[in-house]
């Protein structure tokens, strides 16, 4: 797939942008575990992520966290140039989850577009409002949705994302997806055990029922 | 203070398109418990408070809310009109919390200018940044907060912003700002009477010592 298919405000640009922009955007190797932006100071610019995952999260002082999001092939990453937008006042953490191979258009070139196209600044507003929307969902869920549910959606998500039915993710890793405490995932895990969904073995949870935990997650 | 001075892009039109932004804008009268707001459905248009109080909030199914923020006099309520915003899919309702007065930029009109102005378009972009912050601010409180500072804080800016010490406040009403049930807040409330920083009695909560408040919202 070629750069313009990522990009979809491209065509609008004239030929000399288009070509400017080209020669400016660099394809970025980032290796799993890199920290791609954590506040305003690392403000590398736009990211379209090509292959890999990149993961959202935000964190207390005591090192608790939840996934805000989470961003795949095709998707793209806005807030690593959350220093373009004003009024933008909190930190949130992006991480590579999977080694990632993403086009970077560099801060000062969205810049330089966003000021000459209103397309452009258009479209920086849809890619707000589609994680506006996702923190909303987020915030629904935490609010509205027993833990029993968001476990178990998130087991099934996992799933789908690895392709397997044997997850390799420690308790403590799903409770910084979920925002809670390790105690709480594996008294669920060990419930969903008794009931049959899922089975526990060291490092490992394996969905031996799926339609059962897809029961729990709608709540039946 | 005139109109050109809550919509700070004014001065940037042309002036063809002052007047017939001046023409076609209204100034509303808004009653305590109007909904204003409920979904794409009611997309009335961008409004501009001249004073009252709008309140922005969640709910369940179940009929569980949460304020989500609040709008005082020259805030602009940008979901109003959320149908301009593509990928907004969340349904906030707004409500007024007060006797409102405020201008009425109709949609059509704003869609005009967004589609003739980039600064009208930035301007969309910035009042979305700064909901999208209070956003997150609130999802830190929640999962990184305990409820008793919470609610000290909650108690604390109602005071500010009635301009008293005593607020006639039902437990339930708290209970659905706060995003709790009702029994929650009562034991909570009762705490801080028995630590001497609230007195409560029939449908008020009087503040008897605000720093004692203050330090728990704190977590001294």
């Amino acid at each position: 797939m070629r750069f313009s298919e990522y990009f979809p405000v491209f065509s609008l640009l004239s030929p000399e942008d288009q070509s400017m922009l080209l020669k400016r955007t660099v394809l970025r190797s980032i290796k799993k575990g890199t920290v791609l932006h954590r506040s305003d100071e690392d403000c590398l610019g736009l990211l379209l992520i090509q292959s890999g995952q990149l993961r959202a999260f935000i964190s207390s002082e005591e090192g608790k966290e939840i996934t805000v999001y989470r961003l795949f092939e095709r998707d793209v990453c806005l807030f690593s140039a959350s220093c373009i937008m004003k009024n933008i006042q909190f930190d949130l953490t992006i991480t590579a989850e999977k080694d990632t191979e993403a086009w970077l258009i560099p801060l000062d070139v969205y810049k330089t577009l966003s000021a000459r196209y209103a397309a452009v600044t258009n479209y920086t507003n849809e890619l707000m409002s589609a994680r506006f929307t996702e923190v909303m969902w987020l915030m629904e869920q935490i609010l509205f949705q027993s833990f029993d549910k968001r476990l178990a959606s998130f087991l099934l998500e996992e799933s789908a994302i690895e392709g397997t039915s044997t997850l390799s993710l420690t308790h403590e890793k799903i409770a910084s997806h979920l925002g809670t405490a390790r105690e709480v995932v594996t008294r669920m895990l060990r419930y969903f055990q008794s009931e049959g969904a899922v089975r526990l073995s060291r490092g490992t949870i394996e969905i031996v029922d799926e339609k059962k935990l897809q029961a729990i997650s709608l709540g039946r």
